[in-house]
Order: C-alpha cells, then structure tokens, then sequence
C-alpha cells in the first residue's frame, strides 16, 4: 500500500529561545494527517547551516517529503535555503521568475518602488527550485524538499499551494476508553499487537485533565479492516466494566 | 564562558499524528532558557527504536544533557527506556531502589495490593542509570540522558528535580522594536552582526497579529557588555523614527 510520509525542519532559534511558540508543527502534524501522510519526525533546529544540512539529509533520504519552516527572509540569519543548497550539493542561482515576483510584491506594498538588492537576494535558490502554486508568491520546491516561510499566515498559504500533491490512502482510527490504568490491560495490549502488526496500537494514560477515562488505547491503520479486526481482538479479551466507550472512525 | 546546552526528545507518534499537541517542548525550552541552559534541538520522533536511538546518539556528544519525553510507562509502546539503553550500549538491568518505588506507589493507589509484573518492568533500565531527586518517584538520568515521562504534570515535576543541576550564566537580551521592513536594515544588521560575534542577532518580521511594531530585531548573548555595545552600534546606524522602541534585560 502507498505510504506516503514527511518529515518537517522548523529552523528556529527563536523557538529554541522561548521567544515565539511553534505553531506549524501543530498545525503540520494535523493537516498531513488529514491528507493521509505520515509524519515521520519534526526537529526544530537552530539557525546554523550544519544543523539545517544534517537534518535536511538525515530526512530526505528516507521521507517522500521534506517540509522546511522559517529562514527564507532577507536578513543575515536567513539561512535555509543556502543551507539547503549545500546539503543538496548545488549551487545557489538567481530564478528570474522568483526575482520578478520579489519585485512585483514590493512594487505593490512601496508606492511602485523597486526593491533593494538585499532583499531580490530572496531570489537565490538552490539550482533546479521548482517554483509552484501561487505565481505571485510561489512555493519552493527542490527535489523533495519544500522550502516554506515562517510566519503561520504564509507557512499555511504556501503548504496550501502544494497540499494537491501530498494526498496518501487516509488513516483510519479506533479508539477505545477504559476506566482502569494501564498495567491492568498492557500484557493484553502487547498481546493484540504482536499478533495485528498491520495496525499501530497507542495507549495514552490521562493525568493532567479531568476526563471520564483513564487511558485512551488507539488502533490505527490505512486499513479499515485491519482495525476492525484488531479492535475485535482487543473488545474480546477486555472485562466489559473497562471500557467506557468506542469511537471509531473507519471511512 | 561556560556554555551548558541540552536537546529534548519528545518520543510521540501522538504528537505526529496530531492525537495530542505537545506542551513539554515550549515548556522546556523556557525553563531552560531561564536555567541559562542552551537548547541545540528539540526532535520530536516516532515510538522507534531506531528512530530514537539515533536522535539520542547525535544529541548527546554534543549537548551537555538530553532529555527525552514520554514512552516510559508500562505498555508494548512504551520503549523509550530499552531504545536509550541500546544507544548507549548498556545493558538493562532491573533496579531495585526504582522496583521498590514501583510497589510502594501502586500500594498506595490500589489499597495495598502488589503491582503486576508488567507494571514491574519499569524498573529496567540502562545499567548504570541514577535515580535522582525525589526517591518516591524519581527521576531516571543515564550518562548524560534524563529519561522523564511524557505526562506534562510529571514532566515538569521530574525536571524539577534535576533543574538544581542545569545552570548556567543567564542570557542577556535586548530587543529593538521596529517599525520598517526588514530589506531596509537588513545590510545594516548583518554588518553588526559581523562586528560583533560575540552576540547572537535575530530579526523576526509580524505579520499574523496586529502589533505595533513591523520587526523585532533581537540581541542576545551571556556577556551584558557585549549586548550593550552591539545595541549602541545598531542604534547608531538606525534612523530614530524607525526605532519605536527598545527592551533591555541586561542584568
């Protein structure tokens, strides 16, 4: 079965400084789950061209998508895309189209005014970038590796513009609450699991919040019928009195 | 200077999957950053052996201390503690102190009686491991790695614990809030950034919420002296209606 996955790089000192929340790995996380890709990993890395290729590198190899967040602006500490550049092993070159884009953008929002120079140097991009959706403010792609802004409000428009590509077979969920904690039900889970390896089974203790249950146990699959299989297996070897309620969301 | 640094690893296909949004990450990052310890990474990583042992083996030659989040509890899915084991190289060896900790808190929670032996095996851990802080409930440090759980409210509890031995020189910051875009100054920025490597420059455009300022230009470093001097530099070389104001915390 097509598995199609991602993996997202924030390039943040500023969250790793506690100056700003991450917000798009949140909203990643969801919004690739909803598209059927499944997220590998997210690193929130500083902003240093070594810590940016060794994640770029250790990712692109093994997921279908490399999603980069922040560092695509004008000034000095906006080093993704070089970084990505040198961990790919290609030179940085001017795109025409994107240095007309930078200019129009500009010319807009400055009285018809043309940009500085500091600012077409957006324009530099690792050789073979791929310039999609939105013409007047594209995304960046090279190879698999999509370079996206910062700002919640642009990360999101720009994802956006290349979610059509990223659609997988979706996932599908059950998930069972029980009333009891879960050194009660683990032999039984592990049991259920070993003999389903086609689903993937999470058991989620609730201590923070005030909820009607103890653990959440979840039973995840592209498969409908695999979950439902396991989920059977599970139901059948769980005292009645355990289980609160069942949710399933099996298409 | 002494320069003390950490990397978090949340171990949470929850997260990945958009199940559940992390809150040990923003919140590490800040106590951290009060600690005056440097956050290098936070990667958020999938229930994988594999997955986790290499975050783990890149993270801690570099960092002085590694945290992971989550994956320490009783169930199948539960393997962060074995997965730091294997990076390590160590064998696990249950430990008696945290197996006697194991019983009198399952005791005290189910009217005496003794705990399952599956609720026993979190008392295997890396040989060698210390138990630290409170020794009702302690917390799980291997070399340089402190293995805390996922829940928040333990989370932050166990950190705590070991927080008394994770200072350093605190940072020293000052801010610049500004209201131009960034191509304006952005040659001006990075001129004093090379003059002055001693401190760590950021600049971080709004554009998803109503402020009064368009950027906020960052200086931070341990050295108060250092900030001061590249602020007085950067002020210098800014005309004054740009600067809206400016935010010291220099000690």
């Amino acid at each position: 079965m097509i598995d199609p996955s991602a993996a997202l790089l924030v390039v943040g000192n500023e969250v790793l400084s506690a100056k700003v929340r991450d917000e798009n790995g949140p909203w990643a996380a969801r919004r690739l789950r909803e598209l059927g890709v499944r997220l590998l990993a997210i690193h929130v890395v500083a902003d240093e061209a070594l810590d940016i290729g060794a994640a770029v590198n250790a990712e692109r190899r093994r997921a279908s998508w490399v999603f980069t967040s922040g560092g695509v602006g004008p000034t000095h500490d906006d080093i993704t895309v070089s970084a990505v550049a040198a961990a790919l092993g290609r030179p940085l070159v001017r795109l025409a189209p994107l240095e007309m884009a930078i200019r129009e953008i500009h010319r807009r929002h400055h009285g018809g005014a043309e940009p500085p120079e500091v600012a077409l140097r957006m324009a530099d991009v690792p050789e073979g970038t791929r310039l999609l959706g939105d013409p007047t403010f594209p995304t960046l792609a090279v190879e698999n590796v999509v370079m996206l802004p910062g700002p919640p409000r642009f990360f999101r428009y720009q994802f956006e513009q290349v979610a059509p590509f990223l659609t997988g077979p979706p996932f599908r969920l059950a998930t069972v609450f029980l009333a009891v904690g879960e050194e009660r039900f683990a032999a039984v889970l592990a049991a259920m699991a070993k003999a389903h390896p086609g689903v993937e089974v999470g058991s989620y203790p609730q201590f923070d919040e005030v909820t009607d249950h103890r653990v959440r146990v979840t039973v995840e699959s592209r498969d409908a019928g695999a979950v439902r299989a396991a989920l059977r297996a599970l139901l059948a070897e769980l005292p009645r009195e355990w289980v609160i309620r069942v949710e399933e969301n099996l298409g």
